[in-house]
């Protein structure tokens, strides 16, 4: 029986939480749904386009109300969510970031990030920057404490994990560089 | 004729800028240097202390005279000089970060971004934040602009270019988050 896409996509997030990134292949995503890796091409025309689908799926996952009425809230809340649904998948940081990197997926943070800039009057150009930073500054935080947290799990090294709440800190840190910039 | 430890290292690094990470096997690296890979675990004990290894030389053939004497541009000579060091081989970015954050190697950014801040009279909590969001910063960005050159030069994706030489105006961002908090 052919799969619909999005049993393969599920499938898909399922292999890399449960086996990780290098595990996800298109030739071990078809054995296990007992389909020829053709079958899994004709839904994703790459590795490349699989990648992304699964990035855009665990951000979809990770989807949360947003309340905040003021922009640092606003863009806190983005960056919050964006964190939280990468660390809800194993190597989901580098998943994302990388689907980011290709150009391929991934796009909604930065975009929605860039509404709340553009809605608080900041220049194009802080708009543009400050959005690629606050990403850069997620995607690096959760590329750590992920990387950390799995090795130290698998008992593959012995480090302190106790630096690593200070996400929200790093991020005000952040926040205020544009309050410095936008005068309030 | 046995290899000594810096000659096995070396071409692990010229292993990882020609062929990429995924090639950076102690088995590889045993087979181009004709010894078995007891060798290779002789002079490294695992993969970790290996990879540790080669971050922290991609580091060491990084490092670049400091001259700046104020905080903020001294902290700037140090996340430039990290971001080249990691460009300048292939899949460095990825290295460095995972092996930092596998608490084995590539300290040094870390603890001279500390030791400015400290000199700064910086407070403890604010110099530890602010030295991890800096590096974070530095490989989210990093991260990006390796992963999307490569990936673009190889043919694998086709995305513009153009927003990656935003480097230094998203560092001066977080460093003006620092400037309200130090209060210069």
């Amino acid at each position: 029986m052919p799969h619909r896409r999005s049993d393969v996509l599920a499938h898909a997030v399922d292999l890399l939480d449960t086996h990780g990134l290098a595990a996800l292949t298109m030739r071990r995503l078809g054995a296990e749904l007992e389909v020829q890796p053709s079958a899994i091409y004709h839904h994703f025309a790459s590795k490349q386009a699989l990648l992304a689908a699964v990035a855009d799926e665990i951000l979809a996952r990770g989807a949360r109300p947003r309340t905040a009425s003021e922009w640092p809230d606003q863009l806190r809340e983005i960056c919050v969510e964006l964190r939280e649904a990468m660390l809800a998948c194993t190597d989901g940081a580098d998943v994302v970031a990388t689907v980011w990197a290709f150009g391929l997926g991934a796009a909604a943070p930065v975009a929605d990030l860039e509404k709340v800039l553009t809605d608080a009057d900041a220049p194009d150009e802080l708009v543009a920057v400050a959005s690629r930073t606050l990403v850069h500054y997620v995607f690096g935080h959760a590329f750590e404490e992920q990387t950390a947290r799995q090795a130290v799990r698998l008992g593959a090294v012995d480090r302190s994990l106790d630096s690593l709440p200070d996400f929200g800190l790093g991020l005000d840190l952040v926040i205020d560089g544009l309050r410095l910039r936008l005068g309030s």
